[in-house]
């Protein structure tokens, strides 16, 4: 296979947008091609999931590929539901790996704050087993709340926990212009004051309301490249070293232990494998923190921690953006936002940017490798991706 | 690039089906397994366009992988519309041809008959421009309509001609099994007879209802694999000598000529070049006929006719069963039926039963040449594929 390499990265701020989808995508698209110097792009990859069911527009990367006048360019949109960034651009790296194509832009977006014909968590529950599960009530906040009892219980996670990966993350969105969240929390503002039974409610009990991802609008964009494209830019050369993708059962009660999540723990396997690398390497991670709970979930089975043990080392700080493993610096899905579609392509953009010693005040000092892990249903469907920059 | 053969097809009835759309889908994988005899996979490409919108079941791939025991294998979910089946295809060629995977299954899938919440036309107009097309009440049949009189005030095409294609398409029919309409139909019977009116009403003037293709539920599969191990099977060796793709304006009013359907001669072209064939090579073609005047125009642009001359070469038999390129043989569109997101697999299940010699009463002798076309939106998103078969 050819080594593929991200040459360009562009991104909308994650928040309430208020213009056509394909718009909202060809926006991150031009700002990853102003920095990559307009390159001939051989194809376009857009991840989306709810173009047709909420905004009347199927088919988007059809639409965007002539809203960039890319055509006559081929166009794939990829909708593997809040995992379709990090899907479409493995698709994206075969096309250049197999020797296809020298480029390959991949963009993701969404637009799901505000919509005409259906509510945004009905909306996502559509990610969930039609006879097995929603047919019963089960929503995505549903399903991780029960998930986070199950932990709480097994393993001595409490809600303060849960609070520290908001704190954690908000804190890191502060510094990050694109996020949807600029505000700064604290555990006993949002635990322990007079008014937090209001101001942070639960949604789904233990999971309150600070505990939960913002629906958000936006798009983020990663231009991919072959070797030699790559080497003629006068730029840092980051690698797309490893792509890893698992899947477990669609129904979360059928899982032997549904504490586990098996998905994950086996394309981040795939994907530090694939690279070269072991979990101890990687000095920067987005993780899809939807819930936060996710987060500590995540950082046990991609290996930075033992099982069972991620929330001790988020005590210990060790996650935070000066610890041993920062995660999330880009504010993560809590804070940074989740337009669900343009979620895993947002985490790569964050990468790149850290690898390039390009993140600003949030940046993590000597960043080399990095790492991504995008969550799609509840676990069922999971992508992770290595980076690496090349001396 | 490694070479990509197919190793296993499998369909369903293309009708109207009452199960959940994951199993209709899992369905034509189980049969394609069946005939392939269970080869391990490594990733699953499903097509499909209104789960979402129409079936609250977003993420269908990671539901199928799951309904048909394939977990941890990687899934991943192509949406382009019409052309999704073939774009799935071509992402599967990508797979095995960069030496990821060793076998890809491909699924196209759609349910789309009776569904709760949108109306058919309403769906398959989320294909239109939302702003330049949709708004002004704009569907896929009325754009045929016009493209139609255009064509005919141009090049002399006649309502006669259009029913040839529905009169040939509905004969070859009647010989699969799997086909939606097994009725027989004459030019006479749909053109001159006294219940024509009423039996063959207009839908887009010039367009009528047997110009139009069903609204079908279904889901074809075709199986993807290496060299490696399609050669230890003991079949036919069908490769996958040739994939294309190409877009155009996403708004057809933007087109230069209109009349001309560029993304189809484009990728048309490539998938040809690719596989080292002319138009002259092809034995048997599946061209997406759904609306009939597109079998005519696709019949030029891929290059089996001259521009302005498919009609002719209609009207001389030559896309007959028994003519020099026979076109649709399965029934097309037209009359096999177009569950959207199952269509471009549908035609590949096709061609590869032509190649081994096993399409029964509709078989063209000595095919070894064959060649797809799947056509997105109204042309803004075409993949053409040509498989042949190995002595």
């Amino acid at each position: 296979m050819r080594e593929v390499y991200a040459i360009g990265v562009g991104i909308t701020s994650f928040t309430r947008l208020e213009y056509p989808l394909s718009e909202i995508a060809a926006y991150s698209g031009m700002m990853a091609m102003k920095e990559a110097g307009f390159p001939n792009i051989a194809h376009l990859y857009v991840a989306n999931m709810g173009g047709c069911a909420l905004n009347h527009q199927a088919g988007l990367a059809s639409a965007v590929v002539d809203s960039m006048s890319l055509t006559p360019a081929g166009a794939t949109t990829i909708e593997n539901g809040p995992a379709s960034g990090a899907s479409a651009i493995l698709q994206g790296f075969l096309g250049i790996a197999s020797g296809m194509y020298e480029t390959a832009m991949v963009i993701g977006a969404e637009r799901m704050r505000e919509v005409d014909n259906l509510e945004s968590t009905e909306f996502v529950a559509s990610l969930t087993h039609p006879l097995a599960e929603y047919i019963y009530g089960v929503t995505l906040p549903s399903l991780a709340g029960m998930f986070t009892r199950l932990y709480m219980e097994k393993y001595g996670v409490t809600s303060r926990h849960l609070a520290m990966v908001a704190v954690k993350n908000h804190a890191n969105a502060m510094d990050n212009f694109f996020a949807h969240l600029h505000e700064p929390i604290t555990v006993a503002g949002i635990l322990d004051s007079p008014e937090a039974m209001t101001n942070n409610p639960y949604v789904a009990d233990p999971l309150r309301f600070y505990d939960c991802c913002p629906v958000s609008d936006g798009s983020a964009c990663v231009i991919l490249a072959s070797a030699e494209v790559a080497k003629k830019m006068n730029k840092p050369l980051i690698r797309l070293a490893g792509v890893g993708q698992a899947t477990d059962t669609h129904a979360v009660q059928e899982r032997e232990e549904p504490t586990d999540l098996l998905a994950v723990r086996r394309a981040a396997a795939q994907a530090m494998q694939m690279a070269g690398i072991k979990p101890g390497d990687v000095h920067v991670a987005e993780l899809h923190d939807a819930f936060t709970i996710l987060e500590i979930v995540e950082s046990e089975e991609v290996g930075f921690f033992k099982k069972g043990e991620g929330h001790l080392a988020l005590e210990r700080g060790e996650t935070s953006l000066t610890g041993k493993i920062p995660i999330n610096t880009s504010g993560g899905l809590k804070a940074k936002g989740h337009p669900v579609g343009a979620t895993g392509v947002g985490q790569a953009h964050e990468i790149v940017l850290q690898l390039r010693g390009e993140a600003g005040k949030r940046q993590v000092k000597n960043a080399r490798v990095g790492f991504t892990c995008n969550f799609g249903g509840f676990g069922n469907n999971v992508v992770c991706l290595t980076f690496i920059r090349e001396e």
